[in-house]
């Protein structure tokens, strides 16, 4: 769907840290990883694709943590296209555990992404994203987004 | 200073991706990192630390991305206290680059964290900070606050 | 098998640098990934598994990188139980990268891990592997790992 | 000094892993923040670095691990010039925990890299390293090599 992925990983021995727990950093390689996948799904790149290419730098993440992830855990990313502007996108994450009875909520997350150009100078310039992005990205109904 | 913290780094080749900037997950670790020295100029650590040991997992993270950094930029991770409550922080960071004439702010971000003790079976509590660090902590005077 | 495991991954943004290529490091993280998988796929534990449980920290790592690898390849990290001692095994890593044709070859690699228990004190000794790991893990034919 | 270098670093939380230990990929990443410093430190760049610009993607990596090292330790990275070919340098690791009494050696490692120039598709051609880095890098003298 033009709004909404899911994909799943395993917490893996790297990804812990001393606490036993996964770090808190990779729950944002996570949604960037499932953002990826999204975009994949649909033919799109995050990183210049396109014509012109396009990438789409990071302007805000955040995490809210509820329930600690382990080694092994089996972990449920669930993406939604939160909101749609002319230059920018907020994708919307759940976590959810999927080795538990029966699985639960363990974060959630938020990533708002701008769309840029590259000069040739490695500058990047945001822009308005291109027709490609524009017609297969949507923004999620309204109710979807409420029952989260 | 009990509310304060100053640290500088500079950005390593492994924390760049191939946009060519610094990740956006490592600000977190810069964050936390920040935090740790912050935590061992006090006389205190993040991890098992004081009698009974506590630790301080985060419950929210986020960050703001203003301009980027590139290999090899000195940034300073600037902290403040912004919130002392019984059983949790929050902490407030600016990122400013250095070498840059002047130096100019390129991100913002925040960390919460609790206190918790460690049963026997791996499980955390969240409990009471201890009185050592209730005594070497303290929340930013609200001027600084904002003055941000 | 007993000696034998492949598994694939697709590499991810946050794991390239501003080379543009896979970060070396992340090799290694790729290779332990196979090695947890394998471990799983035979009913054990690379971390705390069996009774006694007993953990397999590294003692050697190395990695030869003959072709870059770049985001979104699709690459078979191959394992080989390469050596077999009564407290050691060295794995053996060929990695493939499937989007080409034919599928080449760009790096192998190797691991040397140890069998240890924990002490109360959270120290580690060296211990021969228990009898559940001696008998699910196998060294692999010699002309399967000549033929490398 | 043409051929030596060294550098000072404390294990960060993040670089932990759930067995308590730096997780041993990071030792690969020291590695090559010592390289990086010491090109620094010779007014060289490892990145598209100088006049044509060149880089030094690594062909080969190892490390030997004796001792762990956990959260705080502070650990002396000292880099010797091994070899030194016209297009390529090998680079010996010794790992020293320095909050030890007295310092110990817990690690030793390598990295060989050659020097490439980018051609404009990206490609990387490998090229003999210019002459700047021919003056300003020296390998080690025998007797410093043989003493580890």
């Amino acid at each position: 769907m033009p709004y909404e992925f899911k994909t799943i990983r395993r917490v893996e021995f790297s990804e812990t840290d001393m606490a036993g727990l996964m770090h808190f950093s990779n729950y944002f390689r996570y949604m960037e990883s499932a953002e990826q996948r999204f975009f994949r799904s649909l033919g799109l790149s995050v990183f210049r694709g396109g014509d012109p290419p396009v990438s789409w730098p990071r302007v805000h993440a955040e995490c809210d943590y509820k329930i600690p992830l382990y080694f092994e855990d089996e972990v449920e990313i669930h993406l939604l296209v939160a909101e749609k502007k002319p230059k920018a996108l907020t994708f919307a994450f759940r976590f959810v555990k999927l080795n538990a009875a029966p699985p639960v909520q363990v974060a959630r997350g938020a990533l708002t992404v701008v769309c840029v150009t590259h000069e040739a100078d490695g500058r990047m310039t945001v822009c308005p994203m291109p027709k490609i992005a524009l017609d297969r990205i949507q923004a999620a109904p309204l109710e979807l987004l409420q029952s989260r």
